[in-house]
């Protein structure tokens, strides 16, 4: 009889719980990973709420969870850069290799990608997890478990900057403070972005900004972002803006906002399918406009980035529970935006302080 | 007394007629230009019309026209590289060369350009002009006036397939077949794009499109345009769309009609100022959009590379008339958008077949 | 007992002959495909007569060749894109997918590439060889056999002209006229350049790039290159050289010979260890520079490219023999450089005109 | 009578002494700038030791020294940008802003360039020096004037690391410790770069870099120095090279010390003029090489970049002088190169503490 584990399984829209479910065991080219911590990531949360995003449908039951780090206890036989005991963050989205987009370098386009907890895949809310090698990364000794977890929503932010060209002399605005927005400020600052501002309409979100060290804040809530803006940079503008909000008033203001000839990184998905767009405003100031899907190749230059950097992912992380309160912890991300911004979980509960 | 010519003067809206104005006497850096031909370009009727486009109104009488190519007649004290008796295109816009734009190699963003034919600066529907001399491009002997004068709209095309990084191996979509997007069809064939594919709905353009060789035609009016794009391009729908159309439905398709990790070149200055724009397609597709506005460094290397191509300019040429027709000629380009596509006019009638 | 075929197999320097081996089988992910033509190479020459390439030793009996095109006659059960009746090129290196080279879109780089014909790895101068699908290009129907063998060569110098970022407005100098600079010279007017300029010392060669078309050549034989680049070229010089000889001076001289702020290409290997380089005058005239090793993400795009293009690949095929010829064809390509460039077997003589 | 000021005047090689001059009176679009603290350029004591550098010859006697900043005093008619009382650093090359290279954003490349301390072009050893109003820079509170000053080699690694694209997941190695390497190690810094290694052979200018936090050291004259950057660097080599020594053995090395597909940035000018390179390593590895001719709009985005790095750039000034003592600091400058790196001089004396 094969052997058990915890999981966290969604049989339908609101109804989670904790299963003993068949412990996976690794192919050959596979890890078996002990889950250390993973995250809850927004996109977890409108699966369990609604059962669906978009094209992506939850039909079977589902383990949710791609946000995660843990420890390598099993390897197949043609694994060879990995051994147990291994510590290693788990990039969730395993690509084919093959396409055209995997051959160009774009392998976050790839259409036959696996990615965890996107349905009918299941993800990582469990005690272990199999993931093919290639998609383990070594976190070096002074990397901690749950800055392995946040190099995923930190990734995001990490190809913006890339898709950006974000660097030194850049003084760059980013739209939204949830987990992304706010690692994207980290992200601004390891690019040598010069000057940050941010925007969003939490306090909350906006007091972790500041701890981050932004240069300035626009509240759109307090109205005229634009003249907001031109105050806090003393007339300047920005040259870039990383829009994470989704929001679509946001989404809008973009072309209006950056100074001519700059550059909008749309990384926030909308709800709102249509956004009343000035075109003329865009073509006029002949601005760059890049959208961002997820990353690609962002795990190890980040890893090795973020290494010496002492750059703070942690301080996102506002509540951590085992995973037999995934219920209360799902429910607290769902309900309470305003005062939680990243909630881990800890399966076996060992790494919760 | 100052030297008289002829040059036609826009009074005020719709009042149009051929004066003797001062002939224009170069300065120390300067070239005196003799217009050999001078095509009309949409924002010429455009001011003719209305008086006005966005932010620049017409106050005071002025002369119109900026794509021109002509003899030069006479040269200031401090002009070496150009004599008297050369064959110039003229490149219509003057910039400041000092500006952070300038300095960076995006010159068309120079906020103190001198844009001929942009009020309240002066363009060229005369015998003469003068020029800085540092924008005039010497014609090689196989280059015709008429192609020295279409290199002002070619370089729009030309610029948008740098933008958009257009090369071998892509397949490209231009929307709209005004003389931009005409042009722009050569200028696909000059970057060496794999596939060209059109869209317009005036029968009359497309034939041109057609006789330059394009490999495929849309028409929106006859329906489902991403259906039509996918028939014609055997499935495989195209990498890339440079849109001049400025039309607001076919600048809100480009997203749902170019591939997963596409490019948009936007060219087309819409009337409308809001677009619906799906933004979530552009963002889950990881598209690279990029604005147009006029060109930059392109008269150099677009003579270059035009001189062997055999590329047909002229093609785009429906009327020709002298300068003491101006009137009869923009009202035509007014009136009759579907039977002519670019009118030129010869200010002494000389060049006139 | 397995079936048989002919190959041609080096058992050590200099002794070359068909015999029957086993006829491969493909596996799951394999196509097995029936050589139609095979071209040979300079490489494929020196491990002939020298049985080593730098690190790279021939150690037991190999077959050589990896130049093809053909049509599948069997394929696996995981292949999808590819069926019986397909008439394909073969890109000959199969690489892992995994590695970072292979992830950051620059397969060409991968460690562990499999690559035809490159010891231990056997070619393909056989009837029939496996490839694994995902390196298997459909040809379109304008497309031949000889142009689809003649894709690999091609490859290189297509390559080099995207490393080089080649279009129009470019001169360009192509050094080196064997097959690779040859096909470079097309890839060249693929790209848009401008000017093509050629040097090499065979007249025979010379005369095929004059053929095809070119704007002057260099004639290293007759002394002062510079000089002369200057007197073709108008005193213009050029912005980029793609470097194909591999010849020590010709090496050197690149950084004399192009124009300041202008671009170098290295694709031939040089046999020489050390090149005395004026390493100087690339810092002063901030030069950049690019080696080129084999090609990456060529096939489908150089296909596309070429299929409606006119340009003449074919024209560098100067004999044709049957596999049971191979020793004489060989032996030709070893000896009569000046008069043969490239040399095409054809499995079973099926194609030979 | 014009008014007088000091000025170290160079006669002829080894000889220099202050000298009344006449003060400069600033054109319609220049400042007069009063100069806080200037450097001296190695390039300075070239002029100094030996009367010319490559094809720049002093034939008239010449003022030295382009590293300054200082105060505006006064502004010619035409200049509204920059007003007397502002803080400035001075770009010191005076570009044309209308050549091909000026157009294309890369004016560094400018042929009608002048240069300050260039022969014939007088440099800033002087009480007051009058500049093109665009190439002043304002100093923002936070920035010393000796920051101001230390900009101009700091533009060099800025640049260098913009030709490399440098950012964050590169390990870099910088070649050569004196001032443009050292202040290098911070512009890797400030682009992000995850693992800075240096290379030199004074213990002085090791130290320096070692306190400015670099991941460690490479002793070119312990020997094998592939194995040493293999030990500190845990076997991963390092992706890009910036060579700033000029030494023959470190410019040759560099290719087989950058890892496979990696990028070499040549800032260093060799003396000698040929320098055996392994160019089929080049090849093999595919690498990107780049020349680095001093810096292209590096001052405005490194100022924005400095501001608020904490950044030490001062760190690398051994040795402050005033005017008068020129010939003592030249002396040092010349003689004492493994225990000064940046000397500083103040006209007036007032800076020095």
């Amino acid at each position: 009889m094969p052997e058990q584990m915890n999981a966290a399984v969604l049989d339908q829209p609101l109804s989670i719980g904790v299963k003993r479910v068949e412990k996976p065991v690794p192919d050959d080219n596979e890890a078996l990973v002990k889950v250390h911590c993973i995250g809850i990531c927004g996109s977890d949360v409108h699966y369990y709420e609604h059962g669906k995003i978009g094209r992506y449908e939850v039909k079977e039951p589902i383990i949710l969870g791609h946000e995660l780090a843990g420890d390598v206890v099993a390897v197949g036989k043609d694994v060879t850069h990995i051994v147990p005991g291994d510590r290693v963050a788990v990039e969730p989205g395993m690509t084919c290799g093959t396409c055209k987009y995997c051959r160009a370098g774009r392998y976050n386009l790839c259409p036959d990608v696996e990615f965890m907890a996107t349905p009918p895949v299941d993800g990582a809310w469990a005690d272990y997890v199999t993931v093919r090698s290639d998609f383990l990364h070594k976190l070096p000794d002074p990397m901690s478990y749950e800055e392995g977890a946040l190099l995923e929503p930190f990734s995001v932010g990490y190809h913006a900057m890339k898709r950006g060209s974000v660097g030194p002399g850049d003084s760059v605005m980013i739209q939204g403070l949830g987990p992304v927005g706010l690692l994207a400020v980290q992200a601004a600052k390891l690019f040598g972005a010069s000057k940050i501002y941010v925007s969003d309409v939490v306090d909350f979100r906006i007091q972790k900004a500041l701890d981050f060290g932004v240069d300035g804040v626009v509240r759109p809530a307090d109205g005229d972002v634009r003249r907001q803006l031109q105050e806090i940079s003393d007339g300047r503008g920005v040259d870039k803006i990383i829009e994470t909000s989704g929001n679509h008033i946001a989404v809008a203001d973009t072309v209006h906002l950056v100074n001519r000839g700059g550059t909008i990184v749309y990384v926030g998905l909308p709800v709102k399918e249509e956004i009343p767009m000035d075109i003329a405003a865009l073509v006029d100031a002949e601005l760059d406009v890049f959208g961002v899907f997820r990353y690609v190749n962002t795990y190890p230059s980040a890893i090795e980035g973020l290494a010496q950097s002492g750059l703070d992912l942690k301080g996102i992380i506002t509540d951590s529970y085992p995973l037999s309160d995934i219920e209360t912890a799902v429910e607290k991300a769902r309900k309470e935006k305003d005062k939680s911004i990243k909630i881990m979980i800890y399966p076996d509960g060992s790494g919760l302080e």
